[in-house]
Order: structure tokens, then sequence, then C-alpha cells
């Protein structure tokens, strides 16, 4: 599985994954959420909220890729989301202003524990950058807030298209001037990292079992094709790192 | 000149220039081309090649904007600048692998004295972004080699035009997502801020009287639609930030 060691000196670059790779969104909504909804007077389940928000993310994406809907923002289909999740909810008191700033929520994710520290570690040895489905200001304005030292951020939005599709992990190696096995995904979603190895990429699977709360059974299956398994970054970079 | 503080207080991000404005690329090429041409026993006078090879710059990206050339990165047009200038200074000797080496100079310019410590400063109160016509991965590589914290990569790549197409500017604007007044270039050249300034955004005219070396005698007119004018990074700290 791991790569020998003519093979891992090739890598220059680890791209990430960001939503629930990097990031805590469930716990960051739902606490947001129960913020908001102190301050305005709301009786809502903010855990169902946060999921069902998360919940229309794919299918959002889905209507861009098969073309239902032209290129839009990921902060625009999270709004979308969020404009039909309000009225599920009954949530009816909440001003323009209370919305702009619970849509951009997803700007303001915290960071699972071992993040920051461990993209501190992989910084020595790599160049590290986003590969997210986030816009390109979301990724800015999250790393800002939560200290995420990137290299470089790549979004699908700077291909047009939304991870999985090939086209994202192709215009991450035409920008950072890499070849695919010189650029590795880091990520806690299988899919990904399996439409990452078809397009030549290395690979390292992140385990984050409490990305959908406590309550939940991910699938923490490990695919052959998977070049590394860790339990955090800090064991990423135990792996990666030769110092 | 200067904004309000109701208008300064509206600039969400500062849009940087590169070559001059944050490093000095002149002292860079002599350096490495000295160092080299020791190496190799060659015979070159390095400063004017340094300046032959910056002055074959803006007519290759001509090539690009008028269409006589597709999109070509900018390390590209800088081997093709390299491959002539080899020839009319009559350096044959050099190795493929010399020469890709020596292209990528421009990955690993040094900055100027002030630039990394006012970017620090700045970055307290702005996001910071690149906004030059170095591709992508030059900007990554030199940000690494030279510590330069940067919020997010901005290129004339990734909108297919250099600057000063308006396409850049605007491309910059999309990007962060924000309105051209709220985003200030800040640059050495005249004609890049006056541009930018076309598309509304706010500008800072950085002084570099040293970019063309020490016998040069460098425009440094002040346009009265610059916002601010400073000395160097410092200076410019001194007054954006109110802390």
């Amino acid at each position: 599985m791991s790569l020998s060691a003519a093979e891992l000196a090739g890598v220059r670059a680890l791209t990430f994954d960001v939503f629930g790779t990097v990031v805590d969104w469930r716990s960051s909504v739902i606490r947001e959420g129960q913020a908001l909804g102190a301050a305005r007077g709301l009786n809502v389940d903010w855990p169902a909220f946060a999921d069902a928000w998360r919940g229309g993310y794919a299918p959002a994406m889905n209507r861009v890729r098969h073309g239902e809907l032209p290129w839009t923002r990921l902060d625009e289909l999270h709004r979308m989301t969020l404009d039909r999740l309000l009225d599920e909810f009954s949530i009816h008191s909440l001003s323009e202003a209370d919305k702009q700033h619970l849509n951009c929520v997803w700007h303001r994710l915290t960071p699972w524990d071992d993040s920051v520290e461990g993209l501190h570690r992989l910084r020595q040895g790599f160049v590290l950058a986003t590969l997210s489905n986030g816009n390109v200001s979301l990724l800015v304005n999250m790393a800002k807030h939560a200290g995420l030292p990137w290299d470089c951020i790549l979004s699908a939005e700077l291909a047009g298209h939304y991870k999985r599709d090939p086209e994202v992990y192709q215009m991450a190696a035409r920008l950072l001037d890499l070849r695919p096995e010189q650029i590795m995904l880091v990520a806690a979603h299988q899919d990904d990292l399996q439409a990452a190895h078809h397009e030549g990429y290395r690979t390292a699977f992140v385990m984050r079992p409490l990305e959908h709360g406590p309550d939940a059974e991910p699938d923490l299956s490990i695919d052959p094709v998977f070049d590394y398994v860790a339990h955090d970054f800090h064991d990423l970079a135990d792996q990666l790192m030769r110092v």
C-alpha cells in the first residue's frame, strides 16, 4: 500500500479535501445554529438541520454536473438549500442579513483538533493546497478564520466542475505544473480518493469517524488502491515526513 | 488622494503585483547568473543579461495578448526568451538541465528587505493575494522559497489574460467575491495601477527606485488617481493599518 521511498520522494504537493477532512462542518453548523436560535428565539433541531443542509450538497452539485444549472458556486448552492430548509423547518423570522450570515457559516468551520498543527508539520515537506468543492472566497475566508496554512487555494471553481469530475484533479495538476503522480490527495471520503487515483494521483485516506456525528456509522472501509491510511494529520505526517 | 476612513474600512483584500513590487528580480537573476557562470566557466555580462531577459517580457506577453500565440504561461514565455538570449550572448555550453534550472530563477526571486515583514503586518488587516502575470506554480514556489505569507495565489493564468488586460482584475474580484472598490492593488508600476483603477480598484503605489538597478532612472511619477503612495511595505502598513 504505502509508496516506495523513491515514489514518496517524487510527491511534491499534498492536496486536501476540506469539508469533513480538514474541518468539522457538522459541529460548527450546529453550534452557530444554536447560537442564532438562542438569539432569535427559534426552536429548531439543529443537528437535524445541519445534516439536512449537508444532505442537500450532493444533489445540488449534481444539478450543475448534469447541466440542469449553469456553473454555480458552492455559496449559492448552499443558499438555495438553506432557503428550502428554512421553509421546511418553519423558520420564518430571519432577516436577509441573518440568512446571509448563516449561509457563510461554511466560511467559519472549525478544524479538527489535529488539523492546524498537522498541516504545519506537513508544510515543511510539501506544497499544501486545498482541492475542495468550496469556492475560492469560502476557502480563503475559512483559512483566515481557522489559521489553515495553505500554500495555494485550489477549488472546483477554477475548473468549472465539481468533484468527483476528473476535470478538477486535472486542473490542480495543470496549475501546480506537476504530473499526477507528484500529487497526493488527502481525503476522508473513498469516492474522492478513487476519482483522484483514477487520474493518477497518490492517495491518503484520513479517517474522520465523527464527521457525521457521534451516532452515525461512517464508512471507514479501506480500498486497497489507497497509498496511505491515517488516523489524523499527525499520523499522516509521521508516515510521510522523514524528519 | 488617501481614502476616507469609511472607504478604507470597506477594503477587504490587498492584491499585489509581484515582480519588482514584492521581489527584486534583477539582483536575483544577476546573482544566480553569476553563480552559474562561475560554475560553468562562462564569461557573461549578467546585469545586461538580466535586463535583456526582463526586456523580453512585455513583447512576449503582447504576442499572447494580440493572439499571435495561444495562452502560454509565463514559464514558457521566459524559456522562449531565454533560448534566444543564450544564442545572442553566445552561451552554448549549458545542458538542458542547466537551462531548466536557470529558467526557474523566476521562482526563486528574493524579496525586497521590507516585503516579508510588511506583508505579515498587512495580513493582520486584509486578505493578501498575488495578482501577477507569473503562473500559479511559479508564484507558489516563490512564496515557499521566500516565505511570502499569501492568503491566496491569484494569477493571470486563471484569467487566460495578461495584465494589463481588464479580465485579470475582473477575475480577482470574481474569485474573491468582492466588489472592485473592496480590493486594492499594490504595485510599483503606474500602468498596472491605472488599469486596476479603471476597473474600480483602490490603488497603492509603492516606489521601488532600485527595480532596474542602481544606474537606472526609474519613473516614480505619481498619478493623482492613486489612493496611496508608499516608500515600502512598512510605510504602506503604517498608512493602512489602524493598529
